[in-house]
């Protein structure tokens, strides 16, 4: 990850794309959650939902996996250039998580995160607090999950 | 579930009560969650949280399977004693998710759901809207994980 002084608001990172397929979707909602319309075709056919969906829970955590692997690409580029990397502090939760529309077997999510407020944190002065919009849209352009986090940024040394 | 005119502001469920082992917490992050203090003890040992922890979204998804679970065994009890059941429509995604604390390998974790907020929807005049806060609290009775989540609870028939 960059220094929290080289992110910039309106920042855009286009985090990954995943396409959901039955299986994993029968798979989750056989662990977290078991409701019929996200493990039967019949039942779900029958529901409000129209079709097999996924469970909203497993939209959220796709992102999550999406995350850590576009951020482990952007530090081993970093490395691979000689740059410093800057050190990403652990979430402290999520705001305002909306499941916009279902997510049906076989949709393709493109997730993308915004920065959408920078400031220097007040509890830990060598971090800077970033603020992100995360979006998945699926192949027709509607958007199916968004949420804002708020994660600790390392400062660039020397700039405290 | 109840119909909505029976809920109160107020009522509380004991949604369920989950232990966190070593192996489901890995197994969990291998898939969706792959940073290093929730995969390995000795890396999570060395870093900020001192021991293997959960990934937070895992501790949330417990949450819902418990609640599913919860749901079912109270739909189970008023079908048994021969009451009508209330459906739950879809929730619509949560708020103000925060992790508290971490959830280390065999902390205990209690769920409970507290009714904050009742009114009808507007746009679904057979539905009320029942907003929960929702915690995870541990062995030592620290809260670990809060939210806020709203779901369409039916009306009683002929309350319209």
């Amino acid at each position: 990850m960059k220094y929290f002084e080289d992110i910039r608001v309106g920042d855009t990172y286009a985090v990954g794309r995943y396409t959901f397929n039955s299986d994993e979707i029968k798979a989750f909602a056989t662990r977290f959650d078991p409701q019929l319309f996200h493990l039967d075709e019949d039942a779900a056919a029958a529901s409000h939902f129209g079709a097999l969906c996924a469970s909203g829970w497993h939209t959220a955590v796709v992102w999550m996996r999406l995350m850590v692997d576009f951020r482990r690409r952007l530090t081993d580029e970093a490395r691979a250039r000689g740059e410093p990397v800057a050190g990403v502090g652990p979430a402290l939760g999520f705001r305002e998580l909306k499941w916009l529309k279902p997510v049906y077997v076989g949709d393709t999510i493109d997730y993308a995160s915004e920065v959408t407020e920078t400031r220097i944190s007040n509890s830990c002065p060598g971090f800077g607090l970033m603020t992100l919009l995360s979006t998945g849209v699926n192949q027709n352009g509607e958007a199916v999950i968004s949420f804002l986090s708020t994660a600790f940024v390392e400062r660039r040394p020397g700039a405290i």
